[in-house]
């Protein structure tokens, strides 16, 4: 499929900004093959030293809130101030193989031609950890490449949003003007992970119904308790066809920024990052470990069917099966 | 400690609602030692065809919102009514050993002396998963004895809610009225759980800021999706003192239940939370399985430490301890 580079070869042109270099080596942590891994792993920790130094935003929303058009419009800003900006974007609708929804470029026209722009869709993998897996990887090469403002953007229907706050320094929640009804279908708790909330498409006939949004989040947002980092989620508007807005969205994620880097809190979350991180490939490898092998994996279908029903108590079910891995080894 | 009774003898007890003896098995239950395990594990199978048969209540509220007083006066109500209740009480920040906090029965006075009440206390035990644990269980056995609502009762300020939210048919959160700040120190995302807010001491000098706080909460609630089973979460007023708002909170819970069962929904959350309850006990078991085995827990702390410090990645870290174990064995 592709010319196989030694570790040197990734770990140096990763290094350069080589944007093919890159885009192959966020590839090789993708592939699930053995040699792949080993040397997707090999290159991540050559390049170790040079990450972490990115700002981290994770973006999401309902479909139709206009994230594309907002990214657009924030990476052209970012850009002209002289930023270099990578895209990571997950879909967890699409599959794996035959690539990602959204890896069709189209939606970000002008910002996929920007040279200090770079876009790479994660394809969903086949379970959510292995959203995370391969979009924590990407993002460490990214910054190695020397991007400095990460977007990571999600679709804001699914457990994928909890996951992208688990890696991320701010997290922005845009949101449609309109009454109440707004966050239909919108998974119940994103709301809170919001670092701030943008509404989206504020010009024309909508600026009235996106001021009272604002207004009306604002109560909202007043009942959560505080975040414990000494930041308070605000609400914000912005419109990607007048410009309006973008650049104080950019001001409160530097406010951000600057607030957790003096009160140690950036650090700690980063930190925490990590170990869940860790924590959790812990936890994915023993179950999948658990659940491949044979014995448990003929039996499970029958255990959970009895489990249902009501026949079968979870606690005894649960010793039986792994009494039997014991013994099978 | 207590005279070893036969399986068949606890469970004719249980059956028979006699109190000593289902006191007695939820200790079992709650017992390390493996052969009361094995004891409880034998009577909590032969007592199966019999539970599930209780409308089952999840209640939390940050400390001072009045649980108790509030408990009181619904169980005397139930009670008049002809229903039978137990209560189980978690208390997150008690040890396992010197009996929890919470055991103080002398907060609930009166319902403690009731023939058709039964006040029992979880321990916390060592992790949020032994609380899960030892509670579903003692649900169980209740239900076997012939309590037909059950109460769970947490203090609203950790993660146990979320554990008792997937235990239960219904979850109820109490609230003191106040102005804005009273969800101050609730652990965020509880207010997304509940299926029904009741606003507690709405009485005398209270009242105003009741009505308030009620319209507050239901302009906030109505910011979040539907839940999904055609159910609108609501909010109530009650007073433990004039007994105001005490029926129509059961009249609420009742229609919920009724809903549900109609629906198919009330079947469809307690076949879920089995096989959560499941899966959870299996991870749970491998996890400890894996950080107990003496070669992992000799290295974790440099290996975390090498992960916070950002020198380790995640993924090498642990596959590593991982392949360890695999050797080990």
């Amino acid at each position: 499929m592709r010319h196989r580079l030694s570790s040197d070869q990734y770990t140096a042109g990763i290094l350069a900004s080589d944007r093919l270099l890159l885009s192959q080596a966020i590839t090789l942590t993708e592939s699930r093959r053995t040699d792949d891994q080993t040397l997707a792993q090999q290159v991540l920790e050559r390049v170790l030293p040079q990450t972490g130094n990115s700002i981290r935003i994770g973006i999401t929303g309902v479909p139709g809130v206009g994230k594309s058009t907002f990214i657009e419009a924030i990476g052209a800003y970012l850009t002209s101030l002289g930023h270099r900006l990578a895209v990571l974007t997950i879909d967890p609708t699409s599959q794996r193989s035959g690539g990602s929804l959204l890896g069709d470029k189209t939606r970000m026209d002008t910002l996929s031609m920007n040279p200090n722009a770079y876009i790479r869709p994660s394809p969903a993998g086949d379970s959510l950890g292995g959203v995370t897996h391969h979009t924590r990887e990407s993002m460490l090469l990214c910054e190695a490449a020397g991007f400095d403002v990460i977007l990571i953007e999600t679709v804001g229907v699914g457990q994928s949003e909890t996951v992208v706050h688990g890696m991320v320094d701010f997290f922005l929640l845009l949101m449609l003007a309109g009454a109440g009804d707004e966050l239909q279908g919108m998974k119940r708790g994103i709301m809170e992970l919001a670092d701030a909330l943008a509404i989206t498409k504020a010009d024309g006939d909508n600026q009235i119904s996106a001021n009272r949004a604002q207004i009306e989040y604002k109560n909202a947002l007043h009942l959560f308790p505080p975040t414990g980092t000494g930041w308070f989620p605000t609400v914000l508007m912005c419109s990607a066809m007048t410009g309006m807005g973008i650049k104080e969205i950019w001001h409160t994620i530097q406010e951000h920024q600057q607030l957790t880097s003096q009160n140690g809190h950036r650090t700690r979350r980063r930190q925490e990052q990590q170990l869940t991180w860790f924590r959790s490939l812990v936890r994915q490898q023993l179950e999948s470990n658990f659940y491949n092998q044979p014995d448990v994996h003929n039996q499970l279908s029958e255990v959970e069917e009895q489990i249902r029903a009501g026949t079968l108590l979870p606690t005894p079910a649960a010793k039986r099966l792994i009494d039997q891995l014991a013994k099978g080894k």
